[in-house]
């Protein structure tokens, strides 16, 4: 199982052209290719935080332009799973071609359940979508945003529970084809009387990979992300980068605060929670893969 | 294999809220719920008429607002492919926790292969996407408004080659699963020397799921529409609706005019397509489905 970081596909600093966008996917999904020369199996889970907050910027542009409805959150988080996983697709298939590889792509739109009493719902934290110059009065919760820009939506980031055909995606694996699924950490839904139903919620992308690695009794967990190594005194004086690290050690300097929120803590919870579930090993880099 | 069309999801006349759309989406679901209760196999295509103008318009907007970037036609309708399966997904698991019928639901995203050298390319008339006070000079072709609303893209319509993963989508649906696909008619991708890359193009609808039901020798294909049933002199005196038609009779009331353009005509060439491929009976018609 490999987590494609969201914004290693739509970078910061380019425009976000279609065209910067297909080049950054398929450089991803070229440094892919010595695990798949060697035959292994893998399914492609991303990231889609710049991609979300287009998303539901756009909607608002045009409930403000064209009248039209802004759409949930949860909407929005699949209008991201199909654009995203077309590309992936698109570009994981040249990719293959190029390498003279024969695999079948397939991607899922994928649902992830959330508890309804999760805790965080009680406290969302996570800011997303515009801001807004008057606190809306729509039933959701808003911030002010401290450096004054005005209020916006902030919404839970509760613990994923169960994704949505898992045994299918490890099966269609199992079989060879690469599958992409579990696009920006799952779209959120939680049990009703009558079945399940969407929430506005942001699960965190790697803690959701995390889960379905675990599920889907993969070998190894792979976060791709912008630093080569996981560091301890991150950008400090002794900053030192780990080349490997015991679950015990993990745990230690997540609770010790090496690890920032928002950016290195939560791929060490997704890396803990893999092998806690029996997961062997978890690799955290930028580095092309070399081995599986 | 069942073809939804895209208005029935998101209804003229309504606000297109997030409710509104489910509700329409629930209750299309139910539609199929005596073929579900005999335990047929069961594939959902959709259109995205609608949906993929709303998304051209949002991308548009959020370009004007907040300066991002307007991604093309198969990006957009890449992201209606993932919200559309969102709802029905969801619609669909809740019809069936009531008539507490246990069915796994999947959704795939689809793109469907055009040939670049397709007729249709040479003269686009899909119009798509807002109006335009000046004809922008991106390369696109533009078409004055004849009710002079402004300039606005044309895109082609071609025909549907080949659907990604069609031998999987079979599996799934004789393994039982309710598999959603084929959105909007795919994501149109042609051939280069690379792989495939998207175009954008808007693919009919039925005849790509007539393609996809034929591919997977479907018993059945029903096109999902907003009349009871197909008639000749529609709209003009002697209107008479059609409870059977034959193959033969199709085509010579498609050649005589019977059928408008843009309206029941793609969905009578749909139907024909799927005959012709050796399909043996085509539904079209709005009413709930009670046989398989």
């Amino acid at each position: 199982m490999v987590a494609f970081g969201g914004n290693a596909l739509l970078r910061a600093g380019q425009k976000g052209t279609f065209a910067e966008q297909m080049a950054n996917v398929e450089e991803a999904c070229r440094g892919l290719l010595p695990l798949l020369e060697q035959g292994c199996g893998l399914v492609i889970g991303h990231g889609n935080g710049p991609q979300v907050g287009n998303a539901l910027l756009r909607h608002e542009a045009g409930a403000a332009q064209f009248g039209l409805q802004a759409m949930p959150m949860d909407f929005c988080g699949a209008e991201t799973q199909g654009s995203i996983a077309y590309m992936i697709e698109t570009a994981m298939e040249r990719v293959l071609k190029q390498a003279r590889i024969s695999r079948p792509v397939v991607s899922l739109v994928t649902r992830v359940e959330v508890a309804a009493d999760d805790p965080a719902f009680e406290n969302p934290t996570k800011p997303v979508g515009p801001y807004y110059k008057e606190c809306p009065s729509d039933g959701a919760t808003y911030r002010a945003d401290p450096a004054g820009r005005g209020w916006r939506k902030v919404v839970a980031s509760p613990k994923p529970l169960a994704i949505s055909n898992i045994e299918l995606i490890e099966q269609l694996a199992r079989q060879g084809y690469i599958v992409v699924c579990t696009g920006g950490g799952g779209i959120p839904v939680v049990r009703d009387e009558n079945g399940r139903h969407g929430v506005e919620a942001v699960i965190d992308k790697d803690l959701a990979c995390s889960l379905a690695a675990a599920k889907m009794h993969a070998d190894e967990f792979r976060i791709m992300t912008d630093v080569p190594k996981v560091c301890i005194n991150f950008h400090k004086p002794g900053e030192k980068a780990l080349d490997r690290l015991t679950l015990d050690e993990a745990r230690k300097y997540l609770a010790d605060g090496e690890f920032a929120e928002g950016s290195m803590a939560p791929k060490i919870r997704a890396a803990i929670s893999f092998l806690e579930s029996g997961g062997k090993e978890c690799i955290i880099s930028e580095t092309t893969i070399t081995s599986c």
